[in-house]
């Protein structure tokens, strides 16, 4: 602690991200990158925007990638937010609409950055328990708050809400600003995007870090009805006016384009998910049936903390969290099938 | 206004950043860009940075680009902190440092973002008048305060003061943290940088936006001792792990190592503005002796803001800020001799 940082820098506990060692090359299954490299128009996009004009600020509006990604959606440029990662665009979220004066509603099992927003905001916040099966209970959001947030899928377990339970959540709550966070919907959840136009409430945000292979270019955006995207502006206008440079701004455009990329890699990184979560199920794992690109596992008789120690000593990092109910289970991302090859093999010898 | 958006949000009043227009071609004096190129070598190392690894984060402690600033100052790699732009930089320094129960302080006269950061992180403050000269009374500054920021050269007068001055104020707020907000220091004031040794409360500034014409790529630093550099990445670790993009990561390392383009740029800079201030003194202007990449002139015969919409007509942008004691004032950025020559033309055509 410092005499010069201020009371809320002093009570902060910050998010920590999976690590990123450098002392050795690992099969990285702990950050929910993507295993296959970004759509080659991404490279030839951001090559053209190399250059002379670098010297020049950005759009600040982001324009040609918001109108990308409205023809994508379907919805209108001005429904788009962009920002530096969908954690940036969380955190300006929570500054626009949560309310500090009533508490905050999420899943007390959930992405664990927002127990860290809500201390630099200075929110409280409501957990929301999560059932037995990590199931979110619809009905214990029926209770006043300053706003709602939960990711669908749910982290780090990958299990899908419905869109019908989500749309009784956002009937309930008409006065609050229901995010869903849907970094990781494109693995085989349904999104609310089409609930957006019937609820002023909703905000949904994805990412460019995991399906679109770009976690190194650090995209994400939200997408809600106008009101809710012009307070985002209104912060992020009030801390940074240019959050893209000009090269994220290309690439993502590209990355949008490249439909038939994005559907061959989502379904590569699902399949490889199927086939690894039933081979874990015949090892005695139990497997929380995922919908991301990710699974969260268990074994009945191998502590989770062990199992990680050993597979970092054997080149693999998946992700352990040391948290209640949690404490046994191992985060695991989806790799190739060559990586996840040698995730199980490695496994299997541990286990024996 | 939104019933959806907090108190904190309905009150904002958001900077508004000097206008990009795409109607037009115009000749740019407006945001204080380069006219000049970043360094080829920027290009190249970004070059190698796209590809497959871009599937990957980037290096969430941006050690590289550090160990380049560190070498390149003097300092240690635990003394520098990385963000997207500088402007993100200094909100992270409001949020960090900048106590809410007392007033902070900073020229009446400045960078108008101070007052946006302010009112988003709920800072009182108090502003420090400068004389008639808009040069900063310095003792002014002994007072209580929750923390002091202030921009050298100043923004947009591009008035510097000396780096004895600095220490002064330094010396008398000593339990406070004082910001150097350096945006503009290499077109020809004394950076303060040797004082971070004998300063725990001085924090220093900078951007790759200027000086290295790189507004396109978002690269910012701070440089403090070590407690003040921890303090900012708590914060910025409790909002974005990955502020920097692996682009933006290789193209700021490059620009930083290229000083031999460096040094011959921003003396091209110096050396336009010495000679176009020259000249608009001889065409009667009142031009304030400038450090900066821009110059503040005014005219004791014609208005500004008249001046202002008549250069844009000629397709010339510069900066007007409708605020007391300035509102008879343009910032004119410095462009190439050929952007400053025909500038002087259309001045010259304007006020006959």
């Amino acid at each position: 602690m410092s005499k010069f940082w201020n009371q809320t820098t002093k009570n902060l506990q910050p998010y920590v991200p999976g690590e990123q060692p450098r002392d050795r090359k690992y099969i990285k299954l702990n950050t929910n990158e993507n295993p296959y490299p970004p759509s080659l128009k991404v490279a030839e996009s951001i090559k053209k925007a190399i250059g002379e004009t670098l010297r020049l600020y950005p759009d600040p509006t982001g324009m040609e990638l918001r109108q990308t990604i409205a023809q994508y959606y379907d919805l209108e440029v001005e429904q788009i937010f962009l920002g530096n990662g969908s954690d940036e665009v969380l955190a300006f979220a929570f500054m626009t609409f949560f309310d500090p004066e009533k508490p905050i509603l999420f899943p007390n099992i959930t992405y664990s950055f927002y127990k860290v927003y809500a201390s630099l905001f200075q929110l409280n916040y409501h957990l929301i328990p999560l059932d037995e099966q990590f199931s979110i209970p619809v009905e214990l959001f029926n209770r006043e708050n300053g706003g709602i947030i939960i990711p669908n899928p749910n982290a780090p377990t990958g299990k899908c809400l419905d869109i019908q339970s989500i749309r009784r959540i956002l009937e309930k709550n008409q006065n609050s600003v229901v995010i869903i966070d849907e970094a990781y919907i494109d693995f085989g959840g349904q999104s609310v995007i089409p609930l957006i136009k019937d609820y002023p409430n909703l905000l949904v945000i994805q990412t460019l870090s995991k399906s679109r292979s770009l976690a190194g270019l650090r995209v994400g955006f939200a997408l809600g009805q106008d009101e809710l995207i012009q307070g985002l502006d209104r912060v992020k206008n009030s801390i940074n006016s240019y959050t893209l440079d000009r090269l994220a701004l290309a690439g993502a455009t590209a990355a949008i384009q490249d439909e038939a990329y994005f559907q061959e890699t989502r379904k590569k990184i699902i399949a490889t998910r199927e086939r690894i979560s039933a081979d874990l199920v015949d090892m005695g794992f139990q497997v929380i049936p995922s919908q991301a690109n990710f699974i969260f596992i268990s074994h009945p008789r191998y502590q989770a903390d062990l199992l990680f120690q050993q597979l970092r000593e054997k080149g693999i990092l998946v992700r352990y969290f040391n948290a209640p109910q949690i404490d046994n289970y191992l985060r695991v991302s989806i790799g190739s099938d060559e990586e996840m090859t040698c995730f199980l093999q490695a496994v299997q010898e541990i286990i024996g």
